[in-house]
């Protein structure tokens, strides 16, 4: 293409890892971007898999130590794909090594890990993006300029929930998600970090919260061959999960907003069920994941016998990325939230611009997390 | 009350019969009209059943032979709630007697009959209306009033099904609704006629059309005892089905406007899903019996990045009829489409008004159900 | 009809005495129950408003003093429908009285009102019911029995909504709904005690809460005339207001379930958004008042690849009330709730059964209510 | 990756174009095939635009002259994406040149060159494929199973629409697909078949249509300069309409099942509405294209109080093609049936199998849309 190639190093080839494959390859193709992507490195410590995945995704190489991803001078941006236990220490070096980072959220499995990475992208003046592609369906992208025109009035309540089943059955098995050691967190960092995210994203900062984390199922199989995207096989011995089966919590915003946020993986029939709905003094909306190319819209300003919710296919190009892809009403999907979310990036990041989200957008998630796991040891509402 | 009483007689105390009893019933506590209806008489064959019935719904005396009925001095309303092949003649008696005359639908059993009763009605210089009641749901009548006023812009399309499951069972029994010599048909003048009045209401008149009848199941277990509003028990003996199962057509409308309509009793899930989609150039509306409360629209002249299909709740002040029942967003159901038709019927019959619909609405129905069964035997297109 | 005739009189007569004198009208009509209901007394403060009233609704006498109809030998239960601030002088002196008492909820302004009805009811003997309505629609009965038969298996989660608009307007006058000296609270009472109500029907007794109660808009004009329903004109003086705008909570059920309880009446588009979903671990339900003759139900029994949330219309013989209705598919409405309700009572009554729910139910949703306040000032979680 | 590489040329460069490009790049990232799939050459007339197009699409190479592509001996497979009037010229040539082909749909603009396109590729033993791709959404491979399983039992009723309103506004101008010399037809052959081919493909043969092809705006600005992925500018020149703006007919299967179509894009507000219902003895299903990941079925054989149609989510391992993409209630959009198309064609042509669906599958569907056509002329029913 003649253009600036940016060559790319993603440490991690699992689900996440397949997603942001996907994203880098595809990135080229529907947007016209100022540079051209390049998948130079798939980074993972099992040689033989990330082998076949390299193959698999389209990279042009492969690595087992992320320390030489980071090392490799030809590398221009390095993604943390990996379980929470490690990006700290990857980010950080990769920051130092004077690297792009691109991070999967949340970005620490702690706030003080949080905080330790965006010191050092910061300190190292280095661009950085974080993982929150939600924001970047169209629809979201819709919702966010609906509220910034005002057409939404003041903004009295944020509603939210991210429901999920996959470890229901008390005999799904230990793997690495609900082991804090590795994970930090359960549900909480996984996906109520998602809602959290759609909350500063689309109101602004919270001022404090109330809360509570709930573990029904204490003892699990633990886990043997990962057999699934995010399961693995059972064995006969138990072992004990530290981490989360639900979270929620109560929050008022700087704004004077109220906010609601629910997050489980105990909610049968519920695959992806990321919701939520905002009120305000001229009208709400509502989106759901797993109708992702459209969005509710009620507005106080129709005549009054017409008023009502109305479902906006998001697919038109008018609205956000969507003229990027397909006609009106052929719709897409997950995958090209990242694909957006990368589009932003790389344009941004050659424009000298900052990335949103970025790490700071990262670190106050994660304070949030942190203010939400407070609330529930103590009891009692905690100021941010 | 201190108004004018007005006393109506009812011929017919079955499913339909509890229908408008009911709505006899209700009508002056829900609407403030300039009469005072009076549950006078039901009639019907069967003398135990008829008492139980009127004592159940309010009547306040009974009466076995319909003839006096029509011939009471006292009784100025005859409602028609019989099986088909009685209405002709009760409502050209009555009309003959100087009574009004309330029908229900499709008035006749054949075109003929509906010509004949609608020319004792004219003749007689009586009051007359056809119980086509789901006109006069309040998302109907939101309906109509975004057609009159030009939002909906020039109507292209008219879809219409209506379709039930209550016979697509092959034991369900041969009841008289099967019958053709006591129905007149099936789904056709059941149901079909309801979206055919849809149609008219809405678009004006039809005219061509080009439809096929169909019986799936053509012979089914004699009924035995009636055991629910619809059913009967099944016998051992068989007999033949005389009417449709299901009936199907294409129109072209005066204004040059293209309709389907379908109806069935054979769409297993579907229990009373009567639905309809009109297009016009600025806009489209859908309504769905099922949730009769709710009106979608979708509106060309919305901003480009908010149009959708919205779904109007008609359960305001400022929609029909909406305001004589329960603030917004407290639901009415299927029975006061009756109290909405008859509120409407009793204040323009005081007025000296053309009730609507009426008898010309029934025997236009008619006409139109009459050609499609002709297009059926001839496969070919019937100008009206 | 030859039964034992049971003689009411209703203290109150706007939305909710309209609500309640439609189902003392309707409920022998559609229910072969065991007595009589005949509508003996209306009371109200205003004569001729009340007199109107009388006639509208279809109440024999009138009556401006409540403890008149409290001392009538001829009345056999006294609904009390007032404002919240007279709900317990008049049940109490009505138990006294030896009347069978059935009030609307919240029975009282205060925990200690409450607990003082119920036990003037318990030491009188009398029979005694709330109206928690919402308990009597056919999709919360068939909800009630999927719990209970066990096909939900073990309940996790309950989640419930209950979002209005109709105050969101700022220049919304200053109702009495809007004042804790008469309304006792403001969507707390009113609304989020159904959503409790639900809760304690549907998964059992809460065993400790953390909530929040928010007033958004502080000052209001004062009312003028009543203009509507709920509605009133607006003056030129303002006033201050004193309940809240909306009230959230989060719950912990002794049965280990978790609650999310959140009532607004800021949602702009949410008429009368009753929402709730359970989830077990064998299945999930979805209710939404909006749409009450639908039950969402998503079975993990179900075959692997045909699981998904069904929208069941309880409209059939097979669910609970539906039977004495319409056929299936023709939807019954708000008003149905209240004549199931009254069935039961009556049916209950006369067997000398406990009433579900009563007063024992009132009380206990009070306990719940006043938790939730204490925990809003204290700003931590409550015990029951 | 060491597997045999299957070279394509690709002609035409449009919307298609973008489409089946997609497909190639991707459809090995998602599928384990046993070919690697090569973008070869990508050909239009247009130098400057298509070689633009190839490297945003990622062709190797590109070409003017479509016989160059055809005879170029490294290239595997013709894929046939021009407007219809060339389709058979072009397919011909490529079957006779040893080429496996695919070939948009519908395969030609007349019946007649259907079948010679037919005969050629049998002739010539190449392997040939049609993309009718929305059979290869997962949700309608679904409902392939359900009803092959015998889980919808006897099917009585198909009904399926498909509307659009892109060419709503009769200022939109007279682009290619509205002239009957390019495009072939206007709503019939380019979205009625669709909808043709999934009745075939769940209900299989037609034996009977009667229909009607209509055109409402019949005289359109003529076309400038291509603006948009259907769109161009409109000039000051009028030109004739010489194709339908909507098709609809009715239809007997050979099996006995009845049908309904109906294809428009004068739906104002319906975007990409592919909406089909299959009603059979034990069930129903319903899919509808904008919201694809879906369906809802409804079985009979479900206990009695818990019966309605759920909604599917056909995300899952379970379901066809799913486990290629993302965990449960991760959507898929709509480039995704043709990934899905291509993988399932790779992998049948090289077992040597019969790719579904095929030119059969073609002529079939265009022997159905010329009924429709000669229905619509003689005003009357015409067997196939």
């Amino acid at each position: 293409m003649g253009k600036k190639r940016v060559n790319v190093g993603l440490i991690g080839y699992q689900f996440m890892g397949k997603a942001h494959s996907n994203a880098y390859r595809q990135v080229n193709h529907f947007f016209d971007l100022p540079v051209e992507v390049n998948m130079h490195t798939l980074c993972g410590r099992n040689e033989a898999a990330v082998t076949a995945a390299a193959a698999q995704y389209g990279w042009a190489n492969v690595e087992t130590d992320w320390r030489k991803v980071v090392a490799n001078p030809e590398i221009d941006v390095i993604d943390v794909s990996t379980p929470g236990n490690l990006h700290a220490e990857i980010a950080i070096a990769a920051a130092q090594a004077g690297k792009a980072v691109f991070c999967e959220k949340p970005i620490g499995n702690t706030l003080s890990e949080a905080e330790a990475m965006l010191k050092a992208v910061q300190a190292a003046g280095v661009p950085h993006a974080v993982f929150h592609n939600y924001r970047k369906a169209p629809a979201v992208g819709l919702a966010k300029q609906l509220i910034e025109s005002g057409r939404l009035g003041t903004i009295y309540h944020f509603r939210a929930v991210y429901l999920q089943d996959w470890i229901a059955d008390p005999n799904f098995p230990l793997v690495w998600r609900l082991q804090k050691e590795i994970a930090g967190s359960g549900t909480h960092g996984d996906i109520n970090a998602h809602i959290i995210d759609m909350a500063r994203y689309l109101l602004g900062e919270l001022d404090e919260v109330c809360g509570l984390l709930h573990t029904f199922v204490k003892q699990r199989p633990k886990a043997g061959a990962i057999n699934d995207k995010l399961g693995a096989e059972a064995t006969n011995e138990m072992g004990e999960v530290t981490v989360d089966d639900a979270a929620m919590f109560l929050a008022k915003f700087k704004s004077g907003a109220l906010g609601t946020f629910e997050a489980t993986r105990f909610a049968v029939g519920r695959k992806n069920h990321h919701r939520w709905e905002v009120n305000g003094s001229k009208g709400s909306i509502v989106f759901n994941l797993e109708r992702m190319n459209e969005l509710e819209y009620y507005s106080e300003e129709d005549p009054a016998d017409v008023r009502g919710f109305r479902v906006i296919q998001a697919t038109e190009g008018v609205h956000p990325y969507a003229g990027h892809y397909w006609p009106a009403g052929h719709i897409i999907g997950y995958e090209h939230t990242f694909i957006n979310l990368l589009a932003d990036a790389f344009t941004n990041m050659e424009a000298g611009k900052r990335i949103e989200p970025d790490f700071v957008d990262g670190y106050e998630n994660q304070r949030v997390l942190d203010a939400v796991e407070r609330s529930s040891d103590s009891r009692e509402w905690v100021k941010l």
